[in-house]
């Protein structure tokens, strides 16, 4: 049986000393926060997480969801009492508008906790999670009517909320969406189609759903230009806000799926549902991509997550099966053999996972300070800065978090050895879990076009201007510590090699796109090692400091240079060779004629 | 529906121009084998497991075995009636000698139908395929009088073999067997114990099952020198060699895994079970490592299988799908979209996936010829080479091949997008399925110990240097083409980084093992690029060849050129960063003290 404890520790390491959570006490939220509302709710949530919604992980896998022949969808044993704690302690809430009965509270605290909850169980992490983008497009987009009918009920969590752009003919390839939109006289649209792979599209867990639809309306030009964005409720909503009529939208199939079970992936039917337009007609895909950057930000945290879970899991059973004997002579000589925590190549295993996960922790929490601080910094110059800083890291965040989540969680089943292969035993469902991360909210093929294709051009190229400023500034600083010197070093390697790569792709990419197409996930992939360095050199600028100081815990300090020596040593120098891939250009990637492969 | 196709052309090219068969003609089972038989049995071979065993390929899956309250298993649905047709149509007895009903042929040979019928079904193919290192086993270490017992029935298929050695407190360590062995005045021994993971431990395809364990003899010493290999029969053979008394072994229990469900993963009970001594007592290990090795060669053929088909499956939906646009403007203007295969890191995915796996089959097969050569070729001198080769390529063809299988099983699962993760597509299978070769005959970490910590310095460092000058030799020489000096360059360079890794290794871990064994996992990859390198090079110098002799279909000839150049391009430069993470050295590995993790 697996085990799961929030890393609380780990998480307050950021929030102190890279989030810095006091340097922004003066901002609307962050104001609320003192240090001892940031460890009640940390605790609070990493409890939640491990004792009421841990214990049915495995369940959910298991059983799955199941749909009954009326279309209504089952979620597995425990799941719906799980959920009802969950809204009753507030955990919906936390970031949410006060006007709606959201606590305000800033997006990182949010995310900390999401972190626990999605390594505690992704898959009904994935029911709140969904309702957290609808919020966000109705937020952001949404008349002052549907604001006030519909995210009262969706922040409390007692209804749910879903993103609905599938279909079996398009999923990157938005463009394509064939599902129609038929204005009525009471200003109402009639959707019809039919749509695929909706998380949470339907279940037992709330008395309504909130989908938000893409869709085409009567008359609508080709392509994206001519997608609408619908709210389509399960049940209408009366004048009164008490529920109406059930709409004509129905699950037609759920799907069996590599992992995440416990989330009713649903084939949606719309036969004639009202649906009512949010924002703009034919602007659907501006609203459909806020809801769509928050997704691939949680979505990297998903990376994490199950990186995190997987990495305790390997770590227990490192320390506590013995098998073989050190190199370097017996450790345990009074036992028949040592643990495998001896054996350099085990060890290696669990310090990349201890320096991706830790390292991907700073990212994401640093990096949805971001979105906070775009909305809410003092300075128009500090907005922009963040927002320009974020736009350019989602696909980042999401890409290399993901791939490396599935990485880690894959290395961590690895040191289980065949226990790792057998089901009970937990591994290997977050493996599974894991790898679905990777494909969905755009593939990470998808997250790395939109770096190299879209986020590095943005404004003439300012928010990577601003990157390499950043890691290359914060590098030579460093360097005047003896204790940072190396990782220092390093790191205004790998940025020269990034800034190269991006030299490359300007002098080469205009010619021909196809080079930036064949560069994209590799440069994905540098800027991931790049931007995770960074983070490693302010933890271990932070623990060095601490150290100096003699604050903190010693041996926690300690552990976080080891680590990031480790990072700078053993992940840092694929930069470099990911640089020579892509340098490499488009030729023969596409050079095969088709029938030819 | 996934399907599957045997890449005969590929297989021919291989046996043609990197094996050839025809130098060799003059060899006892080669002289057999006239073009035209390497045909008819590639085509044969390839028929049946595209026909027969491939549509069980899912039905396996979901299913699953079935243990029964008599301890009795039954396999999934067809399994039974294939394997009948498999053994009736030859197919156990190719490699095998003809003094016991084989055919003699060359495992080169047993070893191309061997790959398509692991890409047809993986878990119907570890039922004849645990069987063969059991013959293996018997073969060189059983008495004459066993031989004549066990192998003629075993070749026929009639009668299946196992190997036992895990126990659930040694997997890796097998000096911490239990399992015991007594001996009776007849001559046998009573045998008690636990062994897990077994195999094909209890089924219902064949008459008999032949499981040769690993147990300790009254008495014998403590650790791996006093380990023994017995015969130990589900039914004891009469003298006449009709079945006798059910023998004290049964299955306790199956495992439920993450992939290869078709095949029984056995709990066995020995509970007082008769069996008979191979070999010499506390020899054991010897012999087990006799199977050992044929597995771990058949098992990094399983990371090649998995690539193949899931490369198969990517590629037709890359084909086929349509989602989005060329970059360099559309290519199918008269439809909504193009196909995925316009998109440059589509292209990336399947060229890495083409240029791996047709590598791999390179390697694989190569690497088995060098078994015959060990065993037949006409002086010492070449027995001798060829047997160090194979001895130093063993670990690396299971670790790499089955790492890099994997990896190409995962890309092409991302090529499908959503649709990957769905389970009736059948690509989540194949990365399920070839998960396990990553961990089972010596996870990939104990490979990489392997290659370092004992082939590397094997006779002084011999083979090695066989290696390098090979490497070398035909590098200098290939430059002299135009068409392969950049591949044969890039060759060098990375020759040049293993000759710099392996000095670094003589240089440090003389002082300190574990600079070895932190260094391991990057030394068995930068092996694999290089030898999967060295391949590229002798595919694309035949194709060159064929080509300038205009001779052979030149698209088929010219798409190895293009994947050769992909290789060095896109592939090789992985070498010079796995270099700079082993000379990182132990320190940053070993640092962290246990409590800290």
């Amino acid at each position: 049986m697996p085990h799961y404890a929030p890393p609380l520790r780990d998480t307050r390491f950021v929030l102190d000393h890279i989030v810095r959570l006091q340097d922004h006490a003066a901002l609307p939220g962050f104001d609320q926060v003192a240090p001892d509302l940031v460890d009640a709710v940390l605790e609070g949530g990493g409890q939640m997480a491990a004792e009421v919604l841990f214990p049915l992980n495995q369940i959910g896998d298991r059983q799955g969801c199941t749909r009954q022949s009326d279309g209504s969808v089952i979620t597995p044993d425990g799941f719906k009492s799980a959920y009802d704690r969950y809204i009753a302690g507030g955990w919906t809430t936390l970031d949410c508008p006060e006007a709606y009965g959201g606590q305000g509270l800033p997006r990182v605290l949010s995310t900390a906790i999401g972190e626990y909850v999605l390594s505690a169980n992704q898959a009904f992490e994935m029911y709140p999670g969904l309702t957290g983008g609808a919020i966000a497009a109705i937020l952001v987009k949404g008349s002052d009517a549907q604001k006030a009918t519909y995210l009262p009920n969706m922040i409390a969590g007692k209804w749910s909320g879903t993103m609905n752009l599938t279909e079996p003919q398009c999923g990157t390839d938005l463009g394509l969406i064939r599902t129609r939109a038929e204005p009525q006289p009471d200003g109402s649209h009639r959707l019809t189609g039919g749509k695929i792979f909706i998380s949470a599209g339907e279940h037992d867990l709330t008395e309504n759903i909130i989908h938000l639809v893409l869709a085409r309306t009567t008359g609508a030009p080709d392509g994206v230009k001519g997608i609408s964005l619908f709210i389509v409720p399960k049940f209408l909503v009366n004048p009164d806000g008490s529920l109406g009529a059930r709409n004509a939208v129905s699950c037609g199939a759920i799907e069996h799926k590599m992992g995440i079970n416990g989330n009713a992936t649903c084939q949606m039917n719309y036969d004639g549902a009202t649906g009512w337009l949010v924002g703009e007609e034919n602007k659907g895909l501006a609203a459909m991509f806020i809801m769509m950057n928050a997704a691939r930000l949680a979505v990297g945290l998903q990376g994490l997550s199950q990186a995190e879970i997987a990495y305790q899991n390997a770590l227990s059973y490192a320390k506590e099966r013995q098998q073989g004997r050190a190199l370097t002579g017996p450790a345990a000589p009074q036992e028949k053999a040592d643990p495998l925590i001896v054996h350099p190549d085990v060890r290696r295993m669990l310090m990349e996972a201890k320096a991706l996960t830790e390292g991907l922790r700073a990212l994401c929490l640093w990096g949805v300070l971001q979105v906070d601080l775009a909305e809410k910094a003092a300075t128009e110059a500090e907005r922009q800065a963040a927002d320009d800083l974020i736009s350019l890291l989602t696909p980042v965040i999401k890409g290399y978090g993901t791939d490396k989540g599935f990485d880690v969680a894959v290395s961590c089943q690895q040191i289980w050895g065949g226990h790792g292969y057998i089901r009970d035993n937990g591994m290997e469902q977050f493996v599974r879990d894991a790898r679905i991360a990777q494909i969905y909210e755009g593939t990470n093929g998808v997250q790395a076009m939109d770096l190299v294709g879209r986020k590095l051009a943005m404004n003439g190229g300012r928010a990577i201007r601003a990157f390499f400023a950043m890691v290359d500034g914060e590098a030579a600083a460093a360097k005047a510590d003896p204790a940072l010197a190396d990782l220092a070093g390093r790191l205004e390697k790998a940025n020269g090699e990034l800034k190269a790569a991006t030299m490359w792709l300007m002098q080469h990419a205009m010619g021909n796109p196809n080079h930036a197409g064949a560069a994209a996930t590799a440069y994905l992939h540098l800027m991931g090692i790049v931007t995770v360095g960074l983070m490693w050199l302010r933890m271990a600028m932070a623990a060095s400091r601490l150290l100096a100081a003699g604050e903190g815990d010693r041996s926690f300090l300690e552990a976080k240079l080891l680590t990031a020596r480790f990072y700078g040593e053993r992940i840092m120098p694929d930069a470099g060779a990911l640089r020579r891939k892509l340098e490499a250009g488009a030729d023969s990637v596409m050079a095969m004629p088709v029938d030819a492969f």
